[in-house]
């Protein structure tokens, strides 16, 4: 028993527009606990149109369709739709009527095209709409076949599906349970690394482990299905401890986290603070901290020291450090992440200096190295880690942020 | 003639994740001239993506893939490629090679999985991934129809459309005719005002002007379609000047240029430097500045004064304006501008101050208040600019960092 989704549109197949629709809608029946194995776009195009209301029809129960519902010659879902199944359209004079009513209140003419709006398949029962002119249908052509229509206009389609659409589809029993799922996220371990570990629970069926790569980051995400949300949940917790066992510290967080939130949260914990010194990340690790609202009760700043002499005489670092190890080196990066812990007086600092690239690299200090500094109370650590070239500058300076964070984590834990 | 994609992961159908890809892939594809009717998803599903692979090859010539090259088991687009049309999966040892030595270089362990990622179907191509571990595939497993293959990881993806699936999809002939295009950026005007503005050239069929928003940003792409390249060059110079005269100032740029790109180049024609101080940025004007390659002969640095205290110790703000005046004002981004650019010896400086919010807004500085002050040579000048919360705290950091950029830029062309 299965859903499909249909996002009707030539502005989607033009990339004018991104489909959130089809992730809302995706998101919504995994929470009602509806399998939903396909999701299409076509153009405004009846011919296609057509083809593809058929061939959902051979392959699932429950069709959800986005968009063509409007007044213009371009929308052209309700009439497809009639006519894949062979079936007339009838007028519902009371949608015209309030149609009619509803352009009135905000002043605007009423256009003839309006009137097709009000047009439905014989048979279809009404999807309200109440929040904009056109109603959607619910329709079953042909037996255990059922099609929900809604406009493209995200607020009017999450109006509809709320209001009346989930209610329908949580009472068509096409629910098998209901699912629960967490996301755990890990640093310092590459995807096909953690997949190894965790080869047996990738295997499972219920509850799934899947792996998922990011910009460094690397997650897992676990789901269970069960008749109930408690029992979807019992199902579920073992295996997050059993894979929190597996990985230790490489999980630093779950859901909603980042690297920036878990580490301010570790810092706000001990009302401790923190700032930053940035050379080839020119910002980028402070950015991550202020994205992260409340920020401010922990992150003081800091200071990007982005040219060598900037290092100096905001941070102190020495020039004949500079000359003698190089900006990109432990020594400087120890140097400014004590020099901008003092220039703050915050109780943590990070530092960072690296090659981002793509012109800079030596055979000594090649593009992707980058050394990273921790300072706090007990003193001052620093080493380097290479990233390589080979994804860019900004892939490197995502990761050297990343990683910055990592070591603050695994510090803060000590 | 016409291409389709089909984007392959359960976080799609999860709604885990907006497919950003398809839409960047359709751009790419309009772009080309290359039409484009249909777009699928389906999820880790061996038997799905076999029926789904075999029923594109009814419809289209070209098939897009993204998804599923990982080296987890829950990667299966290749096989299922490869068992779709009954070839063999043959390795390649030079890829195995690669991937060896990319995951030694990056100090990562290379599992047993990672050399699944080194077989492709017999007979087919390599695509490769300049930025990530494992190859694409082009392949024609049946006269008339290929195959392209690409990670979901959108960075690898688009690595690799440009460096060679661009040029082979324009080498295929599959565009009717040859397209030139050019991508016009415009910041301070709103996407409905701009297409308002160009109501007579959005109706227009050859070029074509295509409007888009982004953050902050609002675009337009103009795309002209002839016989040779030159003839539509010549279509397409016209419309551009049209939309240049109508626009003036609002227009920063084209292509890949960006704010922080542009500004750079009008500083590194005057041989000046830049200086930046960011309150409730957190660093991402740095960011996007340091973004930039070669960002460093202009941007020498600057403060994150994000705590009141960095203020006055790094930039030597008074402590009786933040008192008397409050941190999100123009006398303190002034104040910030001048403090930075003294510290730094740099010939401009752009300062922010705001309230990004959740919480801190107040009835006379809501959030989404920011005060953007630039200083030069000849002074200082400091104006408030109201984002509105709706959007949120990052989307108002990111508008901060481009309406400042944006006001140097500005600055710069007096």
């Amino acid at each position: 028993m299965t859903a499909e989704i249909l996002c009707i549109g030539t502005e989607l197949l033009l990339g004018n527009i991104t489909n959130g629709n089809a992730r809302w809608i995706a998101e919504q029946l995994a929470a009602l606990g509806i399998a939903h194995h396909r999701q299409a776009v076509v153009g405004d195009n009846r011919e296609r149109l057509i083809a593809e209301l058929q061939a959902a029809a051979q392959r699932c129960q429950v069709l959800i369709t986005t968009g063509g519902l409007g007044p213009t010659p371009d929308d052209l879902t309700t009439e497809a739709i009639a006519a894949a199944f062979g079936a007339p359209l009838v007028e519902h004079p009371q949608v015209w009527a309030e149609i009619q009513a509803r352009l009135a209140a905000r002043g605007r003419p009423c256009a003839a095209s309006n009137r097709r709006q009000a047009f439905l398949p014989e048979g279809a029962a009404l999807l309200p709409n109440p929040t904009g002119t056109a109603p959607g249908m619910i329709w079953t052509p042909r037996p255990g076949f059922t099609i929900l229509t809604f406009p493209g206009v995200p607020s009017e389609m999450r109006a509809m599906w709320q209001a009346t659409a989930a209610s329908w589809l949580q009472a068509t029993g096409l629910a098998e349970g209901v699912f629960a799922s967490r996301m755990l996220r890990f640093w310092g371990i590459a995807e096909s690394d953690l997949a190894e570990r965790m080869a047996d629970l990738l295997e499972a069926s219920n509850p799934t482990v899947a792996p998922y790569a990011g910009s460094g980051e690397v997650k897992l995400r676990i789901t269970a299905r069960a008749a109930t949300a408690a029992e979807a949940e019992q199902l579920l917790a073992p295996v997050e401890q059993e894979i929190r066992a597996r990985t230790g510290r490489l999980c630093f967080g779950e859901n909603e986290d980042d690297l920036a939130s878990v580490v301010l949260q570790q810092l706000r914990r001990g009302g401790h603070t923190l700032a930053v010194a940035e050379s080839c990340t020119g910002g980028g690790l402070g950015a991550a901290l202020a994205a992260v609202p409340g920020a401010s009760d922990v992150f003081l700043g800091g200071v990007i020291a982005y040219a060598n002499r900037v290092k100096q005489e905001l941070l102190g670092v020495p020039a004949e450090q500079l000359a003698s190890h190089g900006a990109v080196s432990d020594s400087v990066a120890q140097a400014m992440a004590v020099g901008v812990r003092r220039a703050t007086g915050a109780d943590w600092a990070l530092a960072i200096t690296g090659v981002a690239g793509p012109s800079g690299g030596t055979a000594e200090k090649p593009v992707g190295l980058v050394h990273i500094a921790v300072a706090g109370p007990d003193g001052c650590c620093s080493e380097g880690v290479r990233f390589g070239a080979s994804r860019g500058r900004c892939w490197i300076q995502a990761l050297s942020a990343g990683e910055a964070l990592n070591r603050l984590r695994l510090a803060l834990l000590d």
